[in-house]
This record gives structure tokens, sequence and C-alpha cells, in this order.
């Protein structure tokens, strides 16, 4: 039988509670998320779990992450189930702060960082990290976690919050989990709820280009221009598809990697319809 | 006899004792200097004294508050007149990072204030309040401070700083010092170490056009355009002196008061000879 949830909806609630457990020597593991879950957020969960003696989960669809006509009025939302999965989870805190108590009256400070959000999502999403660095910034200091852990599904985000943190001397460990997929291979996504039908179908090529690729360099393609090419015709036969971008980057730097020839991981963004999907997976060891 | 100063020089070291200091139940009040201590610091260590069962100070010339062309070569520096200062007003911890530690190779995180660093010193010091707001939230993530005291001297850096920390949510409690001056009135700096003997005497022109000023205002007189002149047609008697800015504003918004009919507050910076002086102070209650 599940354990009791406690929901808790001011950030000086949440705060006071986070403070109230460390001076009792627990340690707070978190994850942070915009709600609407699904399995690949419940595993993030499971790692925290591990992780601390207190499970400590956010919902907060964050407005400054969302550039203009991006999608925040239409993200789905469904607090009831969301409650109902953390408690199976067995998560001991949801916090589910209203914008504006985050976003408080007069809000002008925001959190940047100069190179790494300049590439991948960050060239069509121009303010997206610096509205995930801010509100995170923000969170680690309500929620104090000893832990948090991030999905590498989101594998920039993921990046910019580990630089982020130890740019600023957070002293949090940030852990990365795994991409959950469907069987055909699609990554869980809450935005997979937008998909049509047909959409849904072609929308497994991310994926699908992202094991070629790495075929390709099994089979001693070395030139990513080659393996990017190919990912993109392989793409475009799917229908309703338009790619944003398909890149190879150094795991860490985000750069760009021309020659397969040290650590590479490929990125892309792929449009299925109106809903942007992206994906990601290491393409060496 | 003064007891034993303890100096940290690693972020790592400095993070880890915070974490045992609190881990034990003590609380820590924190004044963050760049060194060269003169009474005005001393008088924020006594404030700090006050607040916490542990006094952290931090000596730290903070590179990226400099501007290209500014002082950050020159900016004075005494490290062991320093400790002995501290060491006489009862500091526990005095915690004196190398820039590199601080700025780690790869660093690009900043932290950055929207509207209040442009005006006042923001105008012609462009890039100084982003510096000051990263900096600061990094030693906050570094000392874990219950309460933290600035000078109200820097008023600006003051408004900012308490705006930052309700923003994101830092868990401290931040004061103002008031200003220290010397018996003509001068506000305490560690750059009036610059001046010439002709420049000191010029510089008492700062202070002298703020009492000026709030006594044009308790003779009834309204219009700020008014008072601002008649201060800078003052200071211009001075030689050496050139007027950066005269100011009366809000005192939490910094926004210009046209006429006194509410807090007002005013703010100059005046160059003496090559060095940039600064003074404030509120013109009504």
């Amino acid at each position: 039988m599940p354990h009791e949830l406690e929901i808790i909806k001011s950030t000086a609630a949440m705060q006071a509670r986070a403070r109230e457990l460390r001076a009792a020597g627990k340690t707070i593991a978190f994850v942070p998320t915009m709600g609407y879950l699904h399995a690949g957020h419940l595993s993030l969960m499971e790692i925290a779990r591990e992780r601390g003696d207190i499970l400590v989960a956010s919902i907060f669809v964050n407005p400054t992450q969302f550039g203009p006509g991006e999608d925040l009025d239409a993200y789905p939302r469904d607090m009831a189930r969301d409650m109902a999965l953390l408690a199976e989870v067995n998560a001991d805190i949801v916090f589910t702060p209203e914008p504006d108590d985050i976003y408080i009256p007069g809000f002008e400070t925001y959190v940047a960082l100069e190179n790494l959000p300049n590439r991948l999502c960050g060239l069509s999403r121009p303010v997206h990290f610096r509205g995930v660095a801010t509100v995170v910034t923000k969170l680690f200091l309500i929620v104090q976690p000893h832990t948090a852990v991030f999905g590498l599904k989101d594998y920039q985000q993921y990046v910019i919050i580990k630089r982020l943190v130890k740019d600023l001397g957070f002293d949090i460990r940030i852990l990365g989990g795994p991409t959950v997929r469907e069987p055909d291979g699609l990554a869980l996504s809450s935005r997979n709820a937008y998909l049509s039908k047909a959409e849904r179908e072609s929308a497994t090529c991310l994926n699908r280009a992202l094991a070629m690729a790495a075929q390709m360099v099994t089979d001693g393609i070395v030139e990513s221009n080659d393996i990017i090419a190919r990912c993109e015709a392989f793409i475009k036969e799917h229908p309703g598809t338009r790619v944003d971008y398909i890149a190879i980057v150094d795991p860490d730097s985000l750069a760009d990697v021309d020659r397969i020839d040290r650590p590479a991981h490929m990125a892309l963004a792929v449009k299925v319809g109106s809903t942007r999907l992206i994906d990601n997976r290491r393409l060496n060891e």
C-alpha cells in the first residue's frame, strides 16, 4: 500500500519543510517535472528514491522556458493522475507552486549560461534555457536537495544543469536518468499526447535515425556530415516530418564533432506535424 | 585578546566547513568584501557578529565586476593587515578564494537582473552588477549564511542583492550597514587610497552635496531637477571633479522621483581626478 504523499503548494512552506528535514539530518532527493507524468518521470523517481531519505517531486509548468508561440497554454496537465502516480512510487512530498509564487511581483533576476545554450535546441528556442536555468536555481534553493535527477532525454538541459551546478557551487549531486521508450523506440514525452495516429507512426523515425547513426559509426564511417545527411534523408521519408536539427556533438561541451575519432553524441529535433520532438544517444563508447 | 581567525582558501573546504557548522546547529553571519578593510567594513562585521554564532568574512577582488579599463589590477590589497583587523573584530573564519577557484575552467553561468542595474552606477559600469550578482550568488552557495551584511554606501548593490535574494528564493536575511564617514563627512572607501591631497579635499563635496539636498527638501523645495542642478553646480566648484550622475530615486525601485512628494533617495557618482567616488543618502522620512 502506498504511503501518504504530502502536497506542498507554497514556496515558503516548502522551504521551511526542507529546512526542518535537513535540521533532522535527512537527505533530500529531488525530481523536478512539468507534470503530466509518464514512465520516464517515474523511472527518475525510482533513481531518486534510492538516493535520499526523502523523495521530493515538483510539478511546475514553467512559463519562462516557453517562447512566444510555443505550447505553454496547451501543455498537457492532469494533476489528479500525477498525484496518484507519485503516491504509487512512494514519493514523500510533491511541491506544486503557482507561477506567481515563483515569479513574484517585480521578479527580474535570471540565471543564464553563455555558451551551452547557443547550440541544438537553444538555436530555435532562444529563451528556453535561461528559463530552465532560472527555475531550476530557484527550485534548488527552495527544495534544498542533496541529489537531483534529470532525464537524459533532455540531454542539453542535463548538460546545462550540470554546468550550472558546478559554476555556481551548488552542493547538489546531479544524476541523469536513462530515456524510457515505447516498445517501438519512441522516447516517452508529455508532448507525445499531441500526436495524431499518423504522426505517432512517423515519430518513430527519431530513434530509428539515432540507431542508424550508431550503426554507421560501428561500421567505421567517421565523417559526421555523411552520417547526418543519411539520417536527414531517412527522416524526410516519413510523412509530416520537418528536421529542426541533427547534430553530432561532444557529450560535455556540445561543440560539433566533425570526425568520430572521439566521444560523440547525436542529438536531434524533428517537428512531426506541429509537435516538436527531441531525442539523443551516444554514438560510441 | 582576539581569538583565533581560521583562514580558508578553497571553495570546497569553505563549503564543507559551512555544511559542518550547519549540521552542528550553528548560525552563520557573512560579510563579503574585496579586502583592504577600513572602519566601514569593520562596522559591518560588528553588525554580523551580533546576528550569528559564526562570523565569516570573505576577501575576494572579483574580476567580473570590473569593466575594461577599470581598476582591477590597481585595486588596493593588504592581506596581512586585513587578517589582523579581522582577528580584532573576532571574526571566526575568513574565506580568501583565488579567482580560478571561483571562476573555474569553462565557467559560463551568470546571474543578472533585468532592470535595477540599468540605472545609476550601472549606466557607466554596464557589466558591474552582473559580476556582483554572480559572485554573491556563488559566495552564498559556498558560505551558506543565515544572514549577510552589505554596506549601504554601495546603495544600488544593496538594493540589487535584496532583490536577487527574494527573486531566487535564498533563505538568507540581508542587512544594510550604515555608511561610516571621515570626520569631514567623506564616506569611507578603499578607493579613497587613490586620492592625492588636493583630491582628498575636493572629495568632501559628495557628502556636502547630499547634505545640501536634504536641507533643500527640509526647506520645502520639491522639484528634483532644482535640487540636482544646485548640487551639480556646487560639485563643479571643486577642483578636479567631474559628475558622473546625480539622481533622486525611489529607495526600492531606483526609478527617478521627479517631485519629492514620496520617499526619495539621492545617489551620486563623481570622478575626483581619476578616482570614481559614490555616496548616497535618504532625503526625507
